[in-house]
């Protein structure tokens, strides 16, 4: 459960709480900067029990592990970004290449999604790479790079996050601050993030179960930071024709859990350029927030995941499908979190 | 490869052939009732190189492991049951119970099917189940009661083959012969179906891989009987919150891999009545051909998997969702085996 | 729950029992060829408490979905096969080819293992094979081969039954009848084998859980065929380097939930011969009571799984360090179902 | 390939040499602070058909992705930390609590440890929770206990690290530095860990191929520490009944693969505290090189992971266990990387 103080609770009076709290073996930890406490084990009923439950301002029981990222905490979440609209029934598009690989590559993809009114660019600077002998991004070059191209264009950045080291490097360049899947069960770095006024896009480990990942949107959460996206981007599994198994129903299921939004990302899910547009269009119908789709003006060249990238025509003719599916599902069924058109 | 005798070859000159392939290391497997020869390790030059390749009527080099599911062998398939297109563009929506219960519940179903236009109606008579103290279904009888209702109802019966014992039986009954997950790898039944002339639908393995699963069609389709379906219906993972993982993926793969229609069980792939829907709707935009739902009067009081089973508004809504999402496909892409209207 | 009926119950008597039982929401299920009850979701102070307790020769609370596999039922089983001991503290090993091949092959393993004081050969004469297109065994033809080798050299015949339709033909030439990975969930087949008086192999499905493992038991087990023993053979991962992972933590965790024996199949557990001797080792400390390994002439030349047959020398000295294990095990450990020399 | 460069090679030898590589297509990496080139898509014969191989003092055709894990590029690896020999033959034991959670608990422990002559004494300080409101370890003060009790027991200090922000932290108590699972795939981290002088317990990522494994390894070893253990904590899979599953093959392969020591940690493996022992002894006869076991003064009480903590008696036998079969082990097969007796 999530229990918030009362605004000038001291600090006697919290050890007090706490005291009593850990008298009756409850755990409670701090959240949202010292404006309430989180409780695991117990729920306002307890409370009223052992005579505390007015010393808070508020009682929420969760009935989950995970309490910030709950539909108990917040049932819908909505925050801008360069007055961009994310999440609830807005559609977010994302696109560009896997990495950041020169200027004239970086600017031509800016302007053809500037053209098909998409608003945010993706691009690696520092890229995990599984072979330490394997192309590793242009780092804070590609950041400038990738941020300049955004700025000619109107377009906003989503860049990855590989380590604490890196923060202030990107906050400086990002727009969106990425998480990628093998950092997901980084919970030193996530939460730091936690501190931040950015929004993460939290993409879900490989190997994550769903109430894992919501755990570790908690820890960014719980810090006083509530711009967290998720993103379904594959799991592994015994199959290995497609890089890795998209998980669509657990989008599905998230629409459910949770208030973050959720977007969806083809490209790493599948890993074969002629898949994505069907998995991009399957996330959508079954409740995706948004797409981050991995686009190259010239696919066979790319430096890094040439399989996986779209040329710029597919692209186009997706957006145009995805489009046609968002307005659909806004007008008819308002359960679903999609908006009137993409962004 | 697959190499097609010549008409009127006789058993002397077949013994000639495969003396020869024998002789340069290759393997032949009949197939076809003696129509053809299955060479895994040859190809046509190979066999211009010994001299042989003009004994045959046809060479197919097909490049996969599988022969007769292979888009070398054939690039479409289209058959009727009872009337009723399946496969190519045609979509098919199958509803109905886990298991038969009772009369009143399956006739029930299929009235309601019959008014929605769905042609198809499912119910299991013999039900696999993992513990032997779990309600196995009604046997015989249910077979009976759900071909009298689809009789009465103008609908085609899928119904499951549990064990080659209950062949004549459930082929006295069933449209379609469905075989379940657990039967996947069961090459011996599978072997015995290649000789029916029934469809076959084929659900993928809990652990199949892909390849694994085109090749168990093989052996259906290596016998002569041409009318099988794939189905999808979500994989094991390390993730319990659903069931399974439904691999909508491997939908969209199959389009490229093979001409079987490709049909998807979101109620197997998901387990949870709510994710039900999305899951539809994500498997016919990534390309199915068609959708097996279970749907119950009274969910709540199903005697197996009630927690998957959707009620009849829902599905009702559903059907609509699907119909528009199914035309939307055939207007504008071409390339997706999907209809112009759900049968 | 199991529940024992008194010797003399009469049909009227067990009428009222379980119509008593129904209505108070209780399913029952007839196991043991009608000498027992089995009741999933009761106990016996529910069975007190309703007043039909003392109705019943003896109740035994299981406490686990499965019964009959379950310690609280039996805290260990021994049975022999003609005279050799298995089970509880006995250990034994089998060995032999993948698939009997010719007379010179088969006998040729018989005699190398009977030299070594091994009591069980194995050898399949129908082969499930993922492949249409690959050698599937001498069928009838392979059992009669092993049968004769096997009685020339006083060795018991462990051979994979694949369908109920060839019961006979194998309970004719077997003296442990093997299901196979694939089988494992095939209940209609095992509910079949509960009504044999041979002893029944169970290998693990390559994706069956623990729980589902011991239900599958439970098929053969509730019918009256208490000889089943248990096979760990690898399960399948996301990891491509060995066939498959043999989980060694399984043996160990059985010996702890049943007591059947567990043996243990490194082969099939690993795919690569180097592999097998240390991972026999393994399986063997952590509690297998036997193991079943593929061994070959000339393994280079097996015309299945030759990459995973061990050669006769590798396969004397791992009997030679097995037993070594075992001794000492069976000194000093009294916990570990390991006998004081395999047999 | 490994391309070692002559000792007094100039940056515009250098460059002449990489620009010749590049026009050839060949991605050049620098490896061991400049001493040598990676270049994962050549080999020797290649570079001397473009006439380049003399500019290099040795070349190393490793045929892995992985090269200084290789056995190509190393057969055997032994280092000492403070005295105690790693790898090779020797054998090490780790032991102690999951979290430092006391000055008592972590004297005791080292207090027994040093009585049994265990020579490593593990436990967490800063620990990686999937909840961020559980235990979390007691940070510097940890470190600082666990420290202490070393010193004064004589033991060597594993302990994990979390964050490249605490490396100086870590470097001040640790004579080994742990690597948990979830930081396999934090490259960022292992890449500067290629720059220390302690020796590096590389925990395996729970859903990390073997290959992904030793190039993770690779971050390390090029950088020039060459001091690395891998360690087996077992995977992730679908079955629940254990923790994890437990890969006892992939300690056998790795035997084959590479030269670093491997050790295996049955505590995270199982997380079951019964099946700790058999599966220490299953690691053991393997091919392992050393163990690392949760032990807790009172398992009930542990602050963390509870179930999987054994007791000091049952450590104790164990450890009396490995030592028959460690000595057994090197007595009788000089191809197992294990030694005389444990340290």
């Amino acid at each position: 459960m999530i229990a918030f103080l009362k605004q000038h609770t001291t600090t006697a009076e919290l050890k007090l709480l706490t005291d009593k709290l850990s008298s009756y073996g409850f755990s409670a930890y701090n959240a949202l900067n010292g404006a309430a406490l989180v409780l695991p084990s117990a729920n306002s009923a307890m409370l009223e029990d052992i005579g505390i439950a007015s010393a808070f301002e508020k009682l929420i029981d969760t009935n989950t592990p995970y309490q910030f990222a709950s539909r108990a905490y917040k049932t819908t979440t909505t925050f801008t970004v360069n007055n961009v609209l994310v999440g609830n029934t807005h559609f977010n598009m994302v696109a560009g290449p896997c990495s950041v690989e020169s200027e004239e590559q970086i600017f031509k993809t800016a302007a053809f999604l500037s053209k098909l009114g998409v608003k945010f660019i993706r691009g690696g600077a520092y890229k995990p790479r599984t072979s330490p002998y394997s192309f590793k991004g242009l780092g804070k070059d590609g950041l400038k790079l990738i941020h300049q191209a955004a700025k000619e264009y109107n377009l906003n950045v989503v860049t990855e996050l590989m380590d604490l080291s890196l923060l202030d490097e990107v906050m400086a360049y990002a727009d969106i601050v990425q998480i990628g899947s093998r950092n997901m069960s980084n919970f030193y770095l996530l939460n730091e993030l936690g501190k931040i006024n950015k929004p993460v896009l939290l993409k879900r480990g490989m190997q994550a179960k769903i109430n894992e990942w919501l755990l570790a949107a908690d820890y960014v959460l719980q810090g006083g930071n509530e711009q967290v996206i998720l993103c379904e981007r594959g799991i592994r599994s015994f199959d290995t024709e497609l890089r890795n198994v998209m998980d669509i129903g657990a989008i599905a299921l998230l629409n459910q859990l949770t208030h973050l939004p959720v977007w969806a990302d083809p490209s790493h899910g599948t890993g074969i350029a002629q898949i994505v547009p069907p998995l991009a269009k399957a996330a959508t119908v079954a409740g995706a927030n948004g797409l981050i789709v991995e686009i190259h003006p010239n696919p066979a060249k790319a430096l890094s995941d040439a399989k996986q990238a779209i040329a710029f025509d597919t692209f186009e003719q997706l957006v145009s499908q995805i489009n046609s599916l968002v307005s659909e599902s806004y007008s008819s069924k308002s359960q679903i979190n999609a908006g009137a058109a993409i962004a």
